[in-house]
């Protein structure tokens, strides 16, 4: 069946359109593998790109985006307000449909190894691909950043899994790894108390002993007068979608509050609402298979 | 975008595979549109095809299964147990993702018109590509079947929507349409009292003043001693399967009976399901594009 596999390749470079489009053309040149999307931001002089594709052509593509963008990006002249180690800093692969974690680990090693021997840049393995538990997030590899980065790497801990033992002079080093889809979700209170909004990030969030896969704050929705717990979920298909929502409306119970709605911000895995279907139709002897799209795309 | 678009048709021919095979290779010889299921019922003497693809490649994916159907069905030899008027005895055009049921309509009638105007069979449109309200329903247009089909048609009620005014000798008639795709529906009830299940079928089915696009009916699952309701959705996004599940779960506390559980039976289109999800999530100003999956078919 045809795979679906994303790769989000983060660049230090979000000023200039020519170069920006010079490193998207190269990623996109590649027969299977697609820019869906790229996001520019000038105040963290900093790119977005979200490919789609499968094992066989991702890596071609993110080859070739390292390849542009080492020739135009120079960390040694960057300046933006979003920390960086380097020109193509970090490049998460995701999966997406009819691969796993383990398919994105072994692709971002694959490529992570690549990257290294052909264009002489360091790499470091995150997330689901780290090599100890130290390196795991993204925000210990990254401390320091460029510009501390050669001291940095003179500590046997933060030898690099690929490539040279010091940063490339102008690229410094790359960040590759795996992880899950995020999903960006929101559950709006019934309530203008933004205290009762924090108290419930506080309940269903990891950092405070709740969910394992879940980031939350209260945050205020002034213009609505609507109190709202914002909510990062980091593994849907661990900690899903539908258990959110019910924990938050159970916690808001409890402070005589209602669920007003909720809210996806950005893009979603159609996985995760089919799974939210399946648990309040309370769905018996379900398969993903069973879904129309789905066997279309198995059959191509 | 692509679109996608299903195409059920079903042949008088369930006994002879080698029949089957020729007709099933005719339909997937087209680029662009594909065999996703062939069932054959030998009581019957009865094969459907699942076919899909668009409106490009659907004409001529189906035109092709006529020339092969008619070459080697004869209906005058032709016996089964389910009722039919033709070799190629019935044709719905289902929309699936990116396309309405008035692409649908137009494409019945496009290849409606091709396939008699090829083939001198006569062709009625039904359900929503009908020409009139009494040749609506297939039943109303199948009923004296192929051998009562030449008696049939010279009433004028009874002239077809395209080609000869008399059925073709060996072929019959052929009845081409657009509708939407149905689902097979069913909820347990924590009870093993059957006339429970047949209240609340009777209490939602639109024949007995329910919901328009339900058809429902109680049954018994005697090994699991539990009474269902056994649902046909003919209209998921008219009547969608949440309100469905919601008025069957309150139907039953009337008589102070649980949902024990719900069952697709075959296919569901993945919308059917992501519906559901954002009505339980009660999702505010979510659209369909911020489904991953079907933002990377857009940019296909």
């Amino acid at each position: 069946m045809a795979r679906i596999i994303e790769c989000v390749p983060n660049i230090s470079e979000g000023r200039r359109p020519e170069v920006v489009r010079d490193v998207v053309e190269a990623a996109g040149a590649v027969p299977g593998a697609r820019v869906l999307d790229v996001q520019s931001d000038k105040d963290h002089n900093r790119s977005v790109l979200t490919l789609v594709g499968d094992e066989a052509s991702l890596p071609a593509a993110v080859l070739g985006l390292f390849e542009a963008a080492l020739a135009r990006i120079d960390l040694r002249s960057h300046q933006g307000e979003h920390p960086r180690l380097g020109a193509v800093d970090v490049v998460p692969f995701v999966p997406i449909e009819g691969a796993t974690i383990a398919d994105c680990v072994a692709l971002a090693r694959e490529v992570g190894r690549a990257a290294a021997e052909r264009f002489g840049v360091p790499v470091f393995l995150y997330e689901e691909a780290a090599s100890a538990p130290h390196r795991r997030h993204l925000e210990d590899i990254r401390r320091g950043q460029f510009e501390g980065l050669g001291e940095k790497m003179k500590d046997p801990a933060w030898a690099p899994d690929f490539g040279p033992a010091a940063p490339h002079s102008s690229a410094g080093a790359s960040v590759v790894g795996a992880r899950m889809p995020l999903i960006a979700y929101n559950v709006n209170l019934g309530t203008s108390d933004l205290e009762i909004a924090k108290r419930i990030a506080k309940a269903i969030r990891h950092s405070s002993g709740g969910y394992r896969f879940v980031k939350a704050m209260g945050v205020m929705l002034e213009e609505r007068r609507v109190a709202q717990v914002s909510i990062n979920m980091t593994d849907f298909k661990r900690t899903p979608l539908h258990r959110v929502f019910e924990t938050v409306a159970a916690e808001a119970a409890r402070h005589g509050v209602n669920v007003v709605g909720s809210e996806i911000v950005g893009l979603v895995p159609a996985e995760a609402l089919i799974d939210a279907a399946e648990h309040f139709l309370r769905l018996e002897a379900f398969s993903p298979s069973q879904v129309l799209e789905r066997r279309i795309r198995e059959a191509e």
